[in-house]
């Protein structure tokens, strides 16, 4: 039987790990610091785990926070400027979101109850051949620290060197939500974004507000503006920010409880997205594997991160138990299998964040087709299928005129695939 | 709804239409003579057709002649030499063999019946870009003809610019039928192999001699031997052939009786393997793709080129139906959905056509391990498994010696398989 190692517990290295000991491979899972550490630790995200991941946490046992009672099925659409529009796209099964200082921690315990081997250790891009040395595989799911960096980017689908958002994202009270419950996404042309997400946290439910902010627009200040030195002008900017280019959520603040709800659930920053060559050797026949954020990075703005780093994990999961030699074959072959949707996410991503004229145009036709707005929305549960609809002017023309239904290409495409492989 | 234009009614060409049909897309099938013309031709091929691509012709509704009845479920095989070893695999589900001039005809038929529309023409490639025209997408799908060249060469991936091998594919009365029944698979090093093959012909059940004889061994002269002008010496040649080469058959032949079943049922000739590009421009934003012998031709040493075509069809008919736009992206996905299974039925095969030492040693291992001997036989039903198992010496060795049972990597794979994708 396989020996693993895994070197990260996020999301990939934890969804990597129970796949692998749901087949009773052999897996250490090597991280800096013990996972508990985390819960006392700094805001990670504020992802959302959409359908296909919530199903494979079903699968694996640890879908701990029913989505049916803490998770949300639309999204609400604001797009400002001279004639801003308002829609509403629904999702076909609900989304989630947990705050991952619960999430992980938990999900690792049950790692670790199902016999995975945990190593708290500095693993630095000199230790990797030690470790293949001792597993038959390793794989690299650490998107910070000294091993993020490890695997090439690959430039043609590298298109930023800078974040292309300042980011401040934190918890908050004093949001009513919407109806029905889901995600705010509100485009401000020239300065940014505000996703508004419902989230599980240790207080109970409360609202996420990730405010992605242009470089160069109004509001890339709040990026860096201290909020333990005076938390209440770090509000008003915040409240002002909603006023000004968020108002469809601005409209829902109740002022006097309006506040950030602890000051470690605060996260400032950007994100520079990359997509990195899939594996590297180790000598001597081995290989490590790049997963997650060690592999692809988006921004946040679409929430797809940890959902694609839960696909990968399926995916190297997988392709480990299917085989029985881990070399460049194999490498190769878990990149084939997972770059569809890997590439599909990061490129969606990166067209909303520097969007040609077509994408308000999108929005614009979306509020008036309700069928379609639906369609789009559930398509954040497949980067793959959304990118099929939005990679070209062409494609995205044929999505909003074409004659064919979702349900048809939905569909026969479920009756068509499971005709088509050996 | 999309307009195909399919050149080529072969197995690729057909299986293609037959699947679009299915999904109400349009389908004009270009071919250069009414396939009707084909019961009265010479020998296709001795070709079977493995269990994926007999569940594809079930759920076609074109399995007309059953494989319980008409089929075999086993391989003989004899390595001869000094010592040499026969054992024999058993495939977990029937193959069948039948004489592509009543399968083609009768398979067009139904096509046709479910509205394909057909148009004898001759196609060259300067018709393309009017085929374009008319078209969402073009199809290629013609091994023989002014078109079979048309699609660039991947070096990277054929080793040979002539036949590795002579062939004289025959049918004949006078072979008893091995128990079970089964194809023979002999191997006389250094001068080639005999496919020995149960087979459905307009004659009734009949034997298929297929002689895949090495250039410089001593059986080359039968690929080139006239029939016409003295059957009895062509005849002697073939048994002696098989008494010196192919013994393993030649027991079982009754001489009286052995005899070609018609002038016409013979082949002679020769394949050059060959993987090309998977798509060209044909400008105006249409492109042609590659399907069948215009895209990857194998040598048919281990029966895998209708397969590998009927396979090729089932992908390409699903991603015409998920898509809605037939651009260079489209024609990208295609390329990455069928890679690793026509790869792998290229590569196979061309390993077992140049066999290093390794593959002697191959067969007499299997000889005493009857699991493994059975696995190998049903991976004729799946290249892309077979190549998993033999792509590399260490991968041969881990087959062999690797404590992983078939069952459990089929099993495991198929439940991982399940959760994994989006």
């Amino acid at each position: 039987m396989a020996t693993v190692g895994i070197v990260g517990a996020g999301v990939a290295g934890l969804h990597l790990g129970l796949a692998l000991r749901a087949a009773d491979v052999d897996v250490t899972l090597y991280t800096e610091h013990p996972l508990e550490d985390l819960a006392g630790a700094r805001l990670l995200n504020t992802v959302a785990h959409h359908h296909p991941m919530l199903e494979r946490e079903r699968a694996l046992g640890v879908h701990h926070w029913p989505a049916e009672e803490y998770g949300y099925a639309a999204h609400h659409h604001y797009l400002g400027g001279a004639e801003p529009v308002r829609f509403t796209g629904h999702f076909t099964n609900p989304s989630c979101a947990v705050d991952h200082r619960l999430y992980l921690p938990r999900v690792a315990a049950d790692l670790a109850d199902r016999g995975a081997k945990p190593v708290v250790a500095d693993i630095g891009p000199r230790d990797l051949a030690r470790l293949g040395a001792q597993h038959d595989l390793v794989v690299v799911a650490s998107g910070r620290g000294p091993l993020s960096g490890l695997f090439a980017r690959r430039p043609e689908h590298c298109p930023h060197d800078a974040p292309r958002r300042l980011l401040c994202a934190g918890l908050y009270t004093g949001v009513r939500a919407p109806e029905p419950a889901g995600v705010g996404i509100s485009v401000a042309p020239g300065h940014g974004e505000l996703l508004e997400i419902p989230i599980l946290s240790r207080h109970g439910p409360v609202t996420a507000l990730l405010l992605e902010n242009e470089p160069d627009g109004d509001l890339a200040g709040l990026a860096s503006l201290p909020y333990d030195d005076d938390p209440a002008r770090f509000h008003r900017a915040v409240l002002d920010a909603l006023a000004v280019h968020h108002p469809a959520t601005r409209e829902r603040v109740e002022e006097r409880e309006f506040a950030l709800t602890h000051p470690l659930d605060l996260l400032q920053g950007g994100v520079i997205p990359a997509v990195r060559e899939d594996y590297l050797p180790l000598g001597d026949e081995k290989f490590a594997l790049a997963l997650g954020d060690a592999h692809v990075v988006v921004d946040p703005v679409m929430g797809q991160g940890a959902n694609l780093a839960a696909y990968s994990a399926a995916v190297v999961a997988a392709e480990i138990v299917t085989d029985t030699v881990y070399d460049e074959q194999f490498c190769l072959r878990v990149a084939r299998a997972r770059e569809e949707v890997l590439l599909a996410g990061s490129a969606w991503t990166n067209l909303m964040l520097d969007p040609p004229p077509r994408i308000p145009e999108l929005l614009r036709a979306l509020a008036a087709d309700q069928r379609r707005a639906d369609e789009f929305t559930t398509n954040f549960d497949h980067p793959d299928r959304q990118w099929r609809l939005l990679a070209t002017p062409r494609r995205q023309r044929e999505f909003l005129a074409g004659d064919r239904a979702e349900g048809d290409r939905r569909t026969t495409w479920s009756i068509q695939r499971s005709a088509a492989p050996y």
